[in-house]
């Protein structure tokens, strides 16, 4: 019998990984230059902890969770994004604390999980690169996330960008424009589609996110958020753009963007990019926003958040489309060959050596004929190929060709051992 | 309501991680001088996968396995070590076709999961390092294998360390060895533990194992597996053993290794490191050994393997034991101090062109006064404090402050925007 990988997961294998590694580490590096520490938190948590931050109409909640009972009958869900078990773990942990400088920038990149339908066609483990910020609500922060972003997106290769930009406001706007929209909405109500008509009065917000085209059609008339802005939102919004204006990045403001989940407030962004890889026009690859009230609703003190996602399938299938040239950051510097089995031990030794000296390099453990071992060196595309036969064993030499070349020398096996750099110099690099 | 990370999880945070990613990361580049390349399972797979390679009557299978049945009822396990995952996605994926070079070797690392009891004091989430190698029997790969650990344990700054071997021999060996381990163990049945009796005939080498103190001495005067190799078994472990020596590996041959899983033959081994941290004398840190029929079990061509794992959590507890330093990867270059609220975007040009040309930098996001924008800087370890006023707004300059040496000087701020490096070199490196 064949075992199969269970349904909506991937195996990323050789080849492929090369690609993430180069991903996460880009990613990395950028982090730090921008002062963002690393953060892991548990593949699952308690099942609470989503739905407290998700916000019991979203999609997540509803349709897509990945949880279970575990065996001692805890309600247990595999987590479907990043932030909720960051906000956990910043108050479990206390990194609100004066001993921590604020904000405090985190970020985290792994596996995420939804319980898909098949038909969706998307995977039930993916995975999302993500950032947080606790304890500013200076609108510099907001600004210093979305740059990162772009700053990110570009260091991946991809240049046609575009950020839409809005704002929900403070508590006070989004509560009278959330009045206003269920007044706009109501005498509507019959034309909406069930899903919309569930949340009109639970979070009408969500209606203006529906895919439903009637829902589309009536939506399009709404009031707007932007016209029930206080005071200290819209001044908030408008240091925002002038921040961005003042870094050279380009937006445009989009009163339609209201985001999936529940927990944000003033600034929310998308940065879509223009491939077709992901369909026809300019479609999300990173999105993100305040959510100042988030580590309260977890149990947590007053301290404001924001951060932003994005998916890396998504990624790569963009960096791909777009012709982004990944390192290759598998060239072999040395390949050994060894001719008959009384150099074995021999050839062991070099290999050993080289790597020890932080060459990458490789031999025969197949007990193979020298051809196949040279049609290996060359296959694998090795600089040098190295060869021992017993001739060499007896003089304790060792013939290095070099393969773009074809240059050969016989050298000193010891040579080579100790400092095969040294080794190149002399005889290669002239 | 306060949420906490579920039972036997860990958050790693901000102090911490860097370790870890220090950790990975040398693992990754002396993998790469080695040839071994990343795979990446899934977090899940079906149950079978596990219950199939790691034997029925293992303590994972049938003690600590963390599973569960999803909503399509599909019996799924959160996956408790590495090597099941990628053997299905080796011979899934077809690595063992002609166009892979043989050995297919692979590198896993990540998350694993098994459901302790609490009381084990063991976390439910943890994390292996591992390597795969398919498709050679050469004893020299096995020696591969084993130098490879103790070069990454040497890597990781370890240097008390002592190999343990053994072989189980072939299967000719194993089964000759195991009649004759259950003629021995026979006659002292009803001396034997409940789990002893239930392996007796199942999987007798198990008994071996046993933390049983009376099993132990029982086990003490047990026919030995050496006794029992067929020519060609003896032969194999021969050669690894002329090989580690001809490396300069030490090693100990030590009767009493079978290791916890079933599907082990050939060499198998432990790196065992002396460190009051991980218990007294020397204790294991990192294991392995051949697989020859797991690829055939899994219902694959017949294809021998042979790889090693370690727990990341014991390593790190050792190297900090060790006293290991850790490289500081998180050294700030320049904090930017803005004086008054109209150098808020011109100081956050400067952050972002430093950050734009790979240096990391830090300002202020609180809108806090320059007294205590000073104090970050010096607390947050910066090489450099960058300083605007009004003045300086005025003027087009910035105040360059050398953190150690505190020399100061005052420089154009596009010289420090467009290379802040010449800046350093013109005026502070001299």
């Amino acid at each position: 019998m064949r075992y199969q990988k269970p349904k909506g997961t991937a195996d990323i294998l050789p080849g492929e990984s090369e690609k993430w590694q180069f991903v996460e580490e880009t990613a990395r590096m950028l982090f730090a230059d921008y002062r963002y520490r690393e953060i892991r938190t548990p593949m699952f948590e308690n099942y609470e902890v989503f739905s407290r931050t998700s916000g019991d109409t979203s999609d997540i909640v509803t349709k897509e969770m990945y949880d279970f009972d575990d065996k001692g009958d805890r309600h247990i869900a595999l987590r479907p994004e990043g932030t909720a078990g960051v906000v956990r773990a910043f108050i479990e942990n206390k990194l609100y604390g004066p001993e921590h400088q604020k904000p405090v920038k985190v970020f985290y990149m792994g596996p995420m999980f939804r319980y898909e339908r098949p038909q969706s066609g998307r995977q039930r483990q993916f995975n999302q690169i993500g950032v947080e910020a606790f304890g500013s609500d200076e609108p510099s922060l907001d600004v210093e996330v979305i740059a990162m972003a772009m700053d990110l997106l570009k260091h991946f290769g991809i240049s046609d960008l575009k950020v839409a930009l809005n704002t929900l406001g403070d508590t006070e706007s989004r509560d009278a424009y959330r009045k206003a929209l269920i007044d706009y909405l109501e005498p509507h109500f019959d034309e909406l589609s069930a899903d919309s008509k569930q949340r009109l009065h639970k979070n009408p917000l969500r209606v203006l996110d529906s895919k439903d085209a009637n829902d589309q059609k009536i939506v399009a008339d709404a009031p707007q958020i932007l016209e029930y802005l206080t005071d200290n939102a819209k001044k908030h919004f408008d240091q925002v753009k002038s921040l961005l204006d003042s870094l050279g990045i380009k937006y445009e403001v989009d009163p339609e963007i209201v985001r999936g989940l529940d927990y944000y407030n003033h600034t929310i962004f998308e940065i879509m990019a223009n491939s077709k890889s992901l369909g026809s026009g300019y479609t999300t690859i990173c999105a993100g926003g305040r959510y100042n009230g988030l580590v309260e609703e977890l149990g947590g003190p007053e301290v404001s958040g924001i951060g932003f996602g994005l998916g890396v399938e998504r990624l790569l299938l963009l960096m791909e489309s777009e012709g982004v040239q990944f390192p290759n950051l598998n060239q072999l510097d040395a390949y050994v060959v060894g001719i008959g089995s009384d150099t074995d031990a021999a050839s062991l030794q070099v290999v050993q050596a080289l790597r020890a000296n932080g060459f990458s390099a490789d031999r025969d453990y197949l007990a193979r004929k020298p051809k196949a071992q040279f049609k290996s060196a060359d296959k694998l595309g090795a600089d040098y190929t190295l060869t021992i036969g017993n001739q060499e064993l007896a003089d304790r030499t060792i013939h290095v060709k070099q393969m773009q070349t074809g240059t050969e020398e016989t050298v000193s096996i010891e040579d080579v051992k100790n400092d095969f750099g040294a080794v190149i110099d002399k005889h290669f690099n002239k």
